[in-house]
């Protein structure tokens, strides 16, 4: 199913794939994605966060109103999630490159709705930015509900790209007298800063590194 | 001119600007850029490297292969840049959010051409993965200018957004027994991995900390 003509893994075909359980490790990594439309017949590209749902990518509307307006029968849609993993320095300019993993699919896009299944995005969101938050805050009220767009594209047709490694250079450079290697990147989290109006007394919870 | 009515800032529009110096700080600290193009109608979203030269963003070709097949002519691109900053906890899932800063472009992007424009961009994209490696590096022979494809991005028509500081949440839910806070995150460089290929007796280079 994710192999279409679209998704035909054409240049550096092997750093590419269609498997399922690739896609969903880097879709559930990248806490971001960018979605693109095409809107009065031009692109337009949204960063937006996502959650996966078993064989869904859940897309949260807030950024993305413009796509979500008018939009009741769905909206085509590509989506697309990088992991920056590395800086790739070669010997030769040309060779440069970065380490990463990427997911891109295609499909239509649809509304979630109902007070059940918008909660059930609401707690897929907040559990994506921290897993074991939704337990401990306040639910979604009937009107927060009303007012979140999200929309749900099934993964059906998508690839996945993944360059990891050494710089891959030219036969003749390796006796250059040029350092090589990669220079490891990842996104990284620094100590929690309190809400300068969080009430005294309260702890911070375990889940908040 | 960053201001047409496609950018006009219609969400949060205090959260938006159309300042160029706000714009090219978020363009230059992005490594990556994810690049909307419409292709048969319908839309395709690649993460690209790219790197901004005075008032043009250029594109790394080599990801955007089929992009850049057959388009003498220019094709008309929105490109989207976004740094993640933080995760935003309040004490309603609702409100939950991310601290970020982001940047859309639109327009026509067109391939460079040109030995001597080729070599400046592949050095710009070079300089920008890391700044100070162009002097160190093997330059580019005139068979890899001829295979290196670039697409340049005048900055004529976008918008920034940026997300900063605490949650906001609901005034009666202050008094909510719930932590809440910001999780600073930052993309971050580990310790250099040098290439196994490494010849002896070279030093890694001050550049690469």
């Amino acid at each position: 199913m994710l192999k279409t003509p679209r998704t035909k893994l054409r240049r550096v075909p092997n750093r590419g794939t269609h498997e399922r359980a690739r896609i969903d490790a880097i879709l559930d990594e990248a806490l971001i994605s960018h979605v693109g439309f095409v809107h009065d017949g031009r692109p337009a590209v949204i960063p937006t966060l996502h959650a996966r749902v078993g064989d869904e990518v859940l897309l949260h509307g807030s950024a993305a109103s413009r796509m979500l307006r008018a939009l009741a029968h769905g909206v085509d849609v590509c989506v697309t999630a990088t992991l920056i993993d590395g800086l790739v320095l070669a010997r030769s300019a040309f060779h440069h490159s970065m380490n990463y993993r990427s997911v891109v699919l295609y499909g239509t896009a649809r509304p979630v709705t109902g007070d059940d299944r918008l909660a059930q995005a609401l707690e897929a969101f907040t559990e994506k930015l921290v897993p074991g938050r939704w337990a401990d805050v306040r639910a979604p009220t009937r009107q927060e509900l009303k007012g979140t767009a999200v929309l749900a594209l099934p993964i059906t047709e998508g690839s996945a790209k993944v360059r990891t490694g050494p710089p891959i250079d030219d036969d003749e450079d390796y006796d250059l007298d040029v350092w090589a290697g990669v220079v490891p990147l990842s996104l990284t989290a620094s100590r929690a800063e309190p809400d300068p109006r969080l009430r005294a007394g309260i702890a911070q919870p375990p889940y908040v590194r």
